[in-house]
């Protein structure tokens, strides 16, 4: 009785979590009503709150007194990352994300196909006119827009997981530390160069880029 | 009322994700009986009860029937990586590993201290010794004990908690792989190169020891 009622739980958090999963309870927006979902998934209006609390307690839904349930994560593991990261040095958790952009880098130059290289040249174009425009904000959009399309050009899901996971907390972080940043001109080269060797197949500068650019992003954080 | 009952419970499974993380109550073992917990937290068994499914759900505890139940995961972070890991491809996992694995040796031939020298020249030894005994398992074992020390020695906490976590699960498919494998006495002169460089402080040649060792693993993986 304990176990069937242990599992009954498990499995309607098991299928909130599909639905958030797939994009159907997008993160940000409000969930159904307890009656509404304890109706669709066929269970006990008690059942369907410990599931809930469940999914609230793994970081992916949020309650708000008198105004409902939230989605809050994409995915337990990003709920994870996000809380770990929360605790961390900002300058900790660019090391491991840049560790995750330099692989990516490397599998890119091998793996790419036509698709990522058009990924890559409109973003380094957006990275160009931001700076051109003297636009910190713009920039920093862009050039998270260019190393995701990095990221992608691997076509290896778990490094493309756990990039987005550690790069979405992390953003916000450089937003602040940067706020008042003009954009970094000085980066340019190193983002061509990047997307030279991704279009060259060369896997070993490819990496030299990113290094250099690690480099200067992290003189960038440290000088502000 | 329903926040109320919400918070409580978050709060007693939060203790008991505390418990667990401290090593506590260290994975494997059994936890108290519903009883004594109840006692211990001074709640009712219902939201003790919860609790314990809460974290069922997120993969830190295992409810065997009859039996009691168990702790099967260190923190919640590791339960997501596992869980993610346990449905990619290996050689996916790997790349993920090795771009942690490059990065750790980067920032240890920098960070590296005498403690760190003395367990990357341990397990170096150990290596050694499986090779010559033929010893396929105990290579396996040292190797692992080899790449933690490194790791450790870059001194960033998410760093060393990312790896240590996607090596868990992988390890026991990489022996699973490797299992009539006599050790590959071919990567210890690229493990002996990592160790002197990081033991230099030479962070080039360090990132080029763990690019050798990739290469070869690969091989190894793709050729049994």
């Amino acid at each position: 009785m304990k176990v069937g009622r242990s599992s009954l739980v498990d499995q309607v958090a098991g299928r909130m979590e599909s639905l958030i999963d797939a994009g159907e309870w997008p993160v940000g927006e409000r969930i159904p009503t307890e009656m509404e979902l304890a109706d669709q998934f066929e269970v006990s209006r008690n059942t369907l709150r410990e599931a809930i609390r469940a999914l609230v307690h793994a970081g992916l839904l949020q309650t708000r007194q008198g105004s409902g349930t939230y989605v809050c994560s994409s995915s337990v593991l990003e709920a994870a990352i996000r809380k770990r990261v929360g605790r961390a040095d900002v300058l900790d958790t660019l090391e491991v994300r840049h560790a995750l952009e330099r692989e990516a880098a490397l599998l890119a130059a091998v793996r790419r196909n036509a698709e990522n290289l058009e990924e890559l040249r409109s973003a380094l174009h957006d990275c160009r006119s931001a700076i051109k425009a003297g636009d910190g904000q713009a920039y920093l959009t862009a050039d998270l827009a260019l190393h995701r399309a990095v990221v992608r050009a691997s076509h290896n899901p778990v490094l493309i997981d756990l990039y987005g996971h550690l790069t979405d907390p992390l953003e916000s972080s450089i937003r602040k530390i940067l706020d008042a940043s003009p954009g970094q001109s000085g980066s340019i080269p190193s983002h061509e160069a990047l997307v030279e060797a991704i279009a060259d197949q060369d896997p070993e500068r490819a990496m030299e880029a990113v290094h250099a650019y690690i480099a200067e992003f992290k003189d960038t954080l440290l000088n502000e």
